[in-house]
């Protein structure tokens, strides 16, 4: 019997679809990815189920959306609703596992707070949340000044409050405290940032897992390019800000659109940023994936180097994007636009993807989880919300398969907040529980500028849109499918 | 020494405040409660924690705020983002249980979905969610026919399926469903209806507990008179629904508020509903109330038949109010004004309240665990939010009792959804979190119908509302705290 594959799963934090070079930004540098889309299969319809960490991460290991396994919302601040993943899901990890695969995970975990990858189903997991102190005794080698005090959260970021630190944008985030660097540069040089160990550690994976014979799945999670965008030389310098060409939804003027918009930009303190502001920031958060992409690039280079390369699947995602100052937005939040919900994904699985192919199948973060166990030879629950993409992987795509994705906010640090979406390839529609509801045509309207949910000419394509959506609500159990059918489908 | 004192607690679901006599109704009848009036303490401004049962009730049994017992929706829908009151709470029965306290809770529990009042401290319940097939055998006694059926959800809410229910007004709640009925004549006498058995349960227990020596804690909860109005005759037809005045704030156009008004009409699908139909809601509504003052009054007859009335303090009060028609809305929801949060409250205690006497001092709802408890010569437990009223029962208003109350909601069934408020004797402010906020001149403008919260000349006002918000919010651990202060006492 043929060795199973082995799997190398690479997951960033916050990572816009168009922030690659494959992807089309003529700006960014992302080499070591476009290669990896070159070699294997791109997608350009790939979503996460919300643009937050903690109930996207739980959907991509769970493989079912957030209102069944139940993480609605971040599990590290004081607001979460839920703690931890119930005792009731299962992970990816813990059914692999049960085939035989070693399980190792580097890096950002945040799927629950205390309950760590090593409860989940992973053998091993190092540079995660609970383990800073490595990297801060590491760090220590290139900052040998005493004035340095970094703090376990401060390494979350890289060197948040590192005093050296070069800061190049602030942002009064809270009335009661300082302003917070946005973005800056780090003192230390590549070697020493928190990204570089973390890659190290996954390279010491990769190597102790090469000399087992039983295949494996490893997951190297990074923390960036989550914002603040703190990152060393020469990254920190590599792109101009002034040659950063405006987003055309930048003068967004949220006419018609949910209230939300306005408090959000009041609660990040952006309401006055310029694009000059934004072209600062954006020069760091492009650097910061540019630096990524150098990083990754030496993990798929040491999976060559030991000859893993041929018998290892690639998946290359993140668990959200960044508005960057789209919609003159900061960060994400209940704002259901293509910046935050469409995510990059590319798959390399040596023998079946094409190389250099691109897929437009409308896939979600959750169908990794069904994808994975099937590539493993697993047994898929029964229960989950997620279809595996193997067909697609090889380039036969299913019939039935969706021609949209449905996607699901309950709210941020801000507050709690009920919105839901359908996605097509033409239209979306956002149906803002609380506020009025949003929907785009996507075709004439790309930049989701003009909502024209009420619109007389886009009344029939609404009604369908709704009915569709409150369809998927039912069928997944939504929460809040009972009370949705008053307001969808059937609006006057 | 002293026997300490009964308590009889008698709670009621969704009673507003201006549903008595002794508070202004000039139409509704409630001659018990304004005779426990007479002989007790009557306060004017007492408020829930939050319009919706389980929050309020979790609040009252635990003294603390939602945001720190953890239950901020109702555990009985799907929507329930937790399913009962974390382990670590304690309840007033808890507490009084072990100063030698008999404690026996008849009715709507509400406080969790599977664990009962037994869970929670109380020796005895009946007549809760968990017994409703005492009342189906019992009705069978009253309605001969084959014909009805009553599942025990009907139950709740009395009869609301039975086909011999003579509707007055339905209302077309969810699109794929029939019509519900709002408000009707419930076929069977008054002897037949479950309000009245559960009084019957009642009184049972007031007769065993009136032979033992221990001290009582009774809890009488009904469920009523939240809709719909299911009500037997004579309350049915009590009140000329002509003859009901239209409230001041029925014409209330949203101008300038929350967008979430127009997403509640829709819900409850009132969009059209014009006085005339509140008119028939109210009348029901109203005889709903005299229905249940009449099973209250059977109550208190028997308390002092038994000579138990001089040694037992009676406490009267709900969960929250309901909209009937006021600002165009039904039932309550994420609008936090005084129809839904300000509550009736009257407490007589035998030779320490004054009879007949009138307190405006600012109670909550949250402030009944810890005055039982002192009543009760309990130690009161140092992390709760209530504190107790006893000095206000003797007419000893403390100096630095609160010239305020501050309230929470985190969404009902339709979705998620926060809000804070601060009101004062003046003024109100709400916090919308994900929409505009909101503020109201309760002096000049008592049915809050003018948002003033960007009227330049309450600037200042609004400003030091916002800031003692806020001051709340951080004081009590509101897990949104940390970034309400990007939103609040600062805005430009």
């Amino acid at each position: 019997m043929k060795k199973k594959p082995n799997i190398l799963f690479i997951i960033t934090d916050q990572w816009r679809y168009d922030g690659l070079g494959v992807n089309g930004n003529k700006t960014c540098k992302t080499p070591n990815l476009d290669k990896l889309a070159q070699e294997g299969i791109n997608f350009t319809h790939a979503f996460t189920t919300t643009s937050l960490c903690t109930p996207a991460r739980a959907s991509l290991f769970t493989g079912r959306y957030p209102h069944n396994h139940g993480l609605l919302n971040n599990t590290h601040e004081r607001d979460a609703v839920s703690l931890e993943l119930p005792k009731t899901e299962v992970t990816l990890a813990q059914i692999i596992k049960k085939e035989g695969y070693k399980t190792s995970y580097v890096g950002k975990w945040h799927v629950g707070r205390d309950l760590m990858p090593d409860k989940w189903g992973f053998d091993i997991h190092c540079g995660s949340e609970d383990d800073f102190t490595p990297y801060e005794n590491y760090r220590k080698n290139f900052i040998k000044t005493n004035e340095t005090k970094l703090s376990a959260e401060d390494i979350v970021s890289g060197t948040k409050t590192d005093p050296k630190v070069k800061s190049a944008l602030k942002c009064k985030w809270m009335l009661d405290k300082d302003e917070s660097t946005v973005c800056g540069t780090d003192p230390v040089p590549v070697e020493g940032t928190a990204t570089h160990f973390r890659t190290n550690l996954a390279l010491e994976q990769l190597d102790k897992l090469n000399k087992i014979t039983d295949p494996f799945c490893l997951f190297v999670s990074y923390f960036g390019p989550h914002y603040p965008s703190i990152i060393p030389e020469p990254f920190a310098s590599m792109y101009d800000p002034e040659q950063i060409p405006e987003v055309p939804n930048f003068k967004d003027d949220f006419k018609n659109k949910s209230y939300v918009h306005h408090k959000k930009l009041q609660q990040w303190g952006v309401e006055k940023f310029t694009w000059k502001d934004w072209q600062k920031y954006i020069a760091f958060y492009w650097g910061y994936i540019s630096f990524l992409d150098y990083e990754i690039g030496r993990i798929l280079d040491r999976l060559k180097e030991n000859g893993m390369d041929k018998e290892t699947i690639v998946i290359f995602t993140t668990d959200h994007g960044d508005f960057a100052g789209s919609h003159r937005q900061f960060n994400k939040g209940p704002l259901m636009y293509d910046e935050t919900y469409r995510i990059p994904l590319i798959i390399k699985w040596p023998e079946k993807t094409k190389a250099g192919s691109v897929s437009d199948s409308f896939v979600r973060i959750l169908d990794l989880m069904p994808t994975i166990l099937e590539s493993a030879g697993a047994e898929i629950p029964g229960n989950i919300d997620g279809r595996s993409i193997v067909p697609i992987l090889e380039g036969k795509v299913p019939q039935d398969w969706p021609q949209e994705v449905f996607c699901e906010q309950h709210g941020d640090e801000l507050g709690l907040y009920s919105q839901r979406m359908i996605r097509t390839r033409e239209y979306k529609y956002v149906y803002n529980v609380e506020d009025k509801d949003e929907m785009y045509d996507l075709v004439e309207d790309p930049y989701e500028l003009n909502n024209c949910a009420d619109d007389p000419q886009y009344k029939d394509t609404r009604i369908n849109l709704e009915k569709k959506l409150l369809s998927w609500m039912r069928k997944t159990d939504d929460m809040i499918a009972r009370w949705a059918a008053s307001l969808l489908g059937g609006r006057k």
